[in-house]
């Protein structure tokens, strides 16, 4: 495989551990008996999510009523838009319907359940559970739970179901308790589907999901399917939480070196925030990699190379102990090529309008990806 | 002006302050006596470049030769593109020139100059000169700025000058500070250029410039160039370092409101950190904003409302002291929406591919911008 053809920065992905990483997700799901339903926002690209079809995905989860649009034009019909609806999106999403697409939305309000309920067409809806405190939802023993859900199905809505994200499981990094967390997830979204149908409401589906927690729950009992998103590629963060390994992580960003400032240790490479992205996801890790660990052109990790500082086209490469090495410039003369592991590969693939493919055969192929809204 | 039809969430310019921020810039730099040569990373967008130029921009700057190519396209043909060259992108800068772009490559070591002035065309080259320590660049007493000029001079490049850009000054928030930095960066700048031209070497052009510097430069004696981006919107790292007000920001996020947790004090709005980028660019200064400075939907300030957490399309806001006012919630209901001002603009607007421009005649205009390499 010759990479030196290609621009730089772009963006890699290794195909054979895109690969492993997309089977080990839907062998661990068949085991725990529970359908997939990935989540697109992490690649937006098409022929990821149509290995994930291939390997038996039930529907996909996006982010933006633009993923919808462009992977339903594509052919998947059943999506879950995973963010709380706002009722200004409700004809974008009802336009959707009539054209074939089973677009369910997600409310965590009885505002919210009333505007859906209200405007005039049998939207499939679940019930967002907060599980975990971090962001949105519903907790499963609040009395509105059950308002909701009249709401809706009193109303002209669709109760789908009931669905959650314990996005508070990336803050942990012991298998203990990212199986707890993964259990907590399961047994409180359990727990809302549960009190739902005690109530005479229907609830079919009961989602739940996380990287980690899919990686890290034991039983999946009650649940009818999983959501998650940077499985796929896996990323520096993910590696910190515990749930892969380095050689597991399936995107990079080809950089070439463009300059040094050798008494500081430093190498200049022109992949600076607007490739990396600035998240900073592993700072607060147990190993802070700046904005990326640094690998060979091949791949190889180069232990204790990181980018510790990063401007606008402008990454700054030292070693993370902080000592100044003057031999960094004679090691990797002005030209060279390396590979930047990412923080958190959604905000770093985000910058890319197409991945380099880097194929089993040796091939490097092109899979276009897109963003925005 | 009516906003309610646009999606969220979107980038809004506030054209009239737009034109106040480019006018400032301008008038200044007219009255220091040097040119304006704007660097078009921030907006990368034409309409903005063509107001620069009919303000009597000399050129634009660049940050990637995407960049170049787009602009050249659109008849800019004096451009800097200021990264350091690294010789796999020569071919390209070659091709630009080769059809009339009058386009300019830097260089900070003296492999670099070498393999410019050894790839058979009369590039253009600036030299760049590290004046605050934090980037690239020869210091301008050290010996090898002469053989990095002489092996210019001497092979087939034309020398054409030094560069410099002092981004440590977006550290600084004292104006006495900010001035010393712009001195710092003016007198070494034409220091560098004083000991090429000592040594019998050409160096026409003396470019320096960030815009925390070249809105507290009280001389560019020397200097016969000043480079800016982030001035045409300016942000709340502009505004922390003190070289604009909150009502000089003229990039913001539009976005609604999804929902609430009314008992921690926080909404959740549809602008993450997709939209709001993950800069943190406040997060060491004098005034953290978490994510962003919340606004009403007119614009107005909501003085100390902030993003305060961010997930990829999620955006959590509340009191930036961290009570939890349980007022928020029937305060800003269900789809409010409100505009959020960004930590920094240049990663911000890269999130979108168009901007909605608010005109002071209370038309909505879509001015398209590009991203990628």
């Amino acid at each position: 495989m010759d990479l030196s053809a290609l621009p730089t920065p772009c963006a890699l992905v290794d195909e054979a551990r895109l690969d492993h990483n997309l089977d080990r997700m839907a062998a661990r799901m068949c085991r725990l008996g529970v359908a997939l339903r990935p989540h697109v926002k992490t690649a937006k690209s098409l022929p990821v999510a149509e290995r994930q079809r291939a390997l038996g995905a039930a529907g996909i989860t996006v982010s933006t009523l633009k993923e919808a649009e462009q992977f339903f034009a594509a052919g998947f019909d059943d999506i879950l838009y995973a963010v709380g609806i706002v009722p200004s999106k409700l004809p974008q999403v009802r336009a959707l319907r009539e054209r074939g697409c089973r677009l369910k939305v997600i409310v965590d309000s009885l505002e919210g359940a009333q505007a859906v309920a209200a405007a005039g067409h049998p939207f499939e809806v679940l019930i967002e559970i907060d599980t975990d405190g971090h962001r949105a939802g519903v907790k499963p023993e609040e009395a509105r739970l059950l308002d909701i859900g009249r709401a809706l199905h009193a109303g002209g809505a669709v109760l789908a179901g009931v669905m959650t994200h314990a996005g508070a499981s990336y803050e942990l990094h012991d298998p203990e308790a990212l199986a707890a967390m993964a259990e907590q997830e399961r047994a409180l979204c359990v727990r809302a589907a549960e009190r739902l149908r005690a109530a005479g409401l229907p609830c079919p589906i009961v989602s739940v999901g996380s990287t980690p927690t899919a990686l890290s729950a034991r039983s999946l009992q009650g649940v009818t399917e999983v959501r998650a998103g940077v499985y796929i590629f896996h990323d520096l963060v993910m590696l910190n939480v515990g749930v892969c390994g380095a050689d597991e992580i399936a995107l990079s960003v080809l950089t070439s070196v463009i300059g040094h400032q050798a008494e500081k240790g430093w190498l200049l490479v022109d992949a600076g925030w607007m490739a990396m992205s600035r998240d900073r996801g592993t700072q607060a890790q147990p190993v802070d990699y700046g904005y990326g660990a640094l690998c060979d052109e091949e791949g190889g990790l180069i232990d204790g190379l990181v980018m510790v500082g990063a401007n606008q086209e402008h990454g700054i490469v030292g070693w993370r102990d902080g000592r100044a090495d003057p031999t960094l410039a004679q090691r990797f003369p002005l030209g060279t090529r390396l590979r930047v592991l990412p923080n958190h590969a959604c905000a770093t693939a985000a910058a890319f309008a197409d991945y380099r493919v880097l194929g089993r055969d040796g091939t490097i192929d092109t899979w276009p990806r897109f963003g925005g809204w």
